[in-house]
């Protein structure tokens, strides 16, 4: 259910009632720009990852920017995209099962997709039914880079794998992927590079050993926004699936310290609805509408303001010096601890520029967990 | 969007695909008896919360067991109730500002709502707006127990504050609330009654202090599932607000201990996706469709798999004996380690009984949340 409608388009920010989900237009068109200025000198490419916007729309503003192709992490936020007109998909996971499978080969003939897979079985599987359904389904065989989750491991499993994919009808092997989600949040630059330039290495040398073994390996493609300006580097990786750049979050803020090229784009709208006491506010977002990964939320634009916690419905707020004058059905913004998880809690983006609301965006593939 | 559609009713829950969020019938009904028996000896009563569940259909089941009402969070989740066709409401929270009690005193054409309040001028703003409405909308007095979220401290502010309320029209001055959130996980039982007896005496108080300014309190409400046994033994205390109790979760079930009346009832239904190494697997639930609150989704009916760490699509686990025969494309359940803010990441259930589909039941009032 939409819980916006647009009626409010045209009207102040101010008038629009909360919790609310607000994208700062200006400020995700600037961090689209700033990232694909970045990508625009270098032969690695961006695939921008659509598991944080979940939103055609702003999929295909990052393809006029110049992206090679989105990714996603779900079939269902694959057929999302579709749905929205994107025709160059990576779905960076293993999608397992015949129900599954069998929506992935027909999806394909709607779409260019490709897909991740570190199984055999698997890969067979979707072989046949892409084959039964006439279509092809490009494939990524994952490969652990340290993060031990899934991907088989490097150098010879890899290889196997590979050789065996590239022999299946129905599946085009595309390449190699390898997500170093262990170390995206590393807080130390140096450190990051280091340890990061360290765990590719085994992928790229597993590159360079299914090549020789006469299979061309298209693309090799992983890494985050922690990561994108090191990853993107190394010779031998050719995409880079940075999702939450375009609307950056308080964690990755830290991450990436004050010289982080992005600024914050999302906001959450909220309420104060409870003043019981001289430094405590009580606002109405919640772990409904926030999520506690990667931290609490944060005030923005208000000073005076310490998030203490979230519960269900509320969050806890010690207020200071001029924030005391906050009342009950005053409005702040927040800006989210992380803002992948968070946008899967809402249904609708307000899209506001210069104070104005300008659309109303469904999340689109909120809720596309299949 | 629903992702299970009719079709899937009548069919073994095996070939249901995953991440599915499935009710066992037979142990949420069992949940809602065991719970209606308790209180059907004693004077207070029980007014289920539907934050957890979100459904009508399953909010009827309660008050058909004897339950004297519902309480809800937001007014979102109390349209949906309403449109369900309860006739009896508590939103337990604060409704703030013009946007929200135009929507709430017009509600209250169509069931006999209460609501929150901790505050003279929102009171005096649902008066007002009541009055417009020419609707009559029922009022508890919040009182700080203790929790320091929201609510009047107890004894002289909450006593005017009832006054005031008492005088004003549109409204009808019902009790007061206070809600012992902060000691419902309390671990030792004899801890937690000697605590929660404490809190609340100054709200029982409070309640006799109105009283002897001569208005009458017909409700004084609070309570959780890890208190319902010690707040409805508590002279003066009137309704309880329990709502984790009909599907039961990891964390209440620990709470609760060994001997707690209640069982699980809401399981993830996960499928295997990875089988990496020898003692790893990866199931398709992650922080997209669990949450970590209280603690990781645990495996449910099977020997040897332990919850190792939840990212946004993956539930990493270590397998032991015979959960190393588990491949991918099996199917596991889980039980959440909290289950309201887990149903809150769903848009339907799937209902069980005896391992055939029974029934989708979407959840009505998921995304609710302004």
């Amino acid at each position: 259910m939409t819980l916006f409608g647009s009626e409010i388009v045209g009207r102040p920010l101010d008038e629009v009632d909360t919790p609310a989900l607000v994208i700062d237009a200006d400020a995700m068109e600037r961090n689209i720009a700033r990232m694909a200025a970045f990508f625009a000198e270098r032969p690695a490419k961006l695939r921008p990852h659509a598991k944080t916007h979940k939103s055609p729309i702003i999929a295909h503003k990052q393809l006029e920017a110049g992206a090679v192709g989105i990714t996603c992490a779900k079939l269902g936020e694959a057929e999302a995209l579709v749905e929205g007109g994107i025709k160059d998909i990576l779905i960076a996971n293993q999608i397992v099962g015949p129900v599954k499978i069998a929506r992935l080969v027909r999806l394909a003939r709607h779409a260019n997709l490709a897909v991740a897979v570190d199984d055999l079985d698997n890969a067979r599987q979707i072989s046949e039914a892409a084959v039964a359904a006439g279509s092809t389904v490009r494939v990524l065989v994952e490969v652990n880079v340290g993060m031990n989750r899934c991907g088989v491991e490097p150098g010879a499993p890899a290889v196997e794998l590979a050789q065996r994919v590239a022999s299946l009808p129905g599946l085009h092997f595309f390449g190699l992927q390898g997500y170093e989600g262990h170390l995206v949040g590393v807080p130390d630059r140096a450190e990051r590079e280091r340890r990061v330039r360290e765990a590719m290495a085994p992928l790229i040398e597993t590159r360079r050993m299914i090549e020789a073994a006469g299979i061309p390996v298209e693309v090799v493609s992983g890494g985050g926004t922690g990561t994108f300006d090191i990853t993107s580097t190394i010779e031998g990786f050719d995409e880079v699936q940075a999702g939450s750049y375009v609307f950056m979050d308080a964690w990755y803020r830290q991450v990436e310290g004050p010289d982080t090229a992005f600024e914050p784009a999302l906001f959450l709208w909220s309420t104060i609805v409870s003043r019981p006491a001289p430094d405590r506010a009580v606002g109405d977002i919640g772990l409904k509408t926030a999520t506690p990964k990667h931290g609490l939320p944060t005030a923005f634009g208000i000073e005076g303001v310490e998030t203490l916690s979230l519960s269900e419905e509320h969050v806890k707020l010690r207020v200071e010096g001029e924030a005391r004058s906050l009342r009950p059905g005053d409005k702040i913004r927040f800006v989210p601890g992380h803002v992948c998880t968070t946008v899967n809690l809402h249904d609708c983006y307000v899209v506001v520029r210069g104070g104005i609301v300008e659309a109303v965006w469904p999340v689109a593939a909120r809720g596309r967990a299949t």
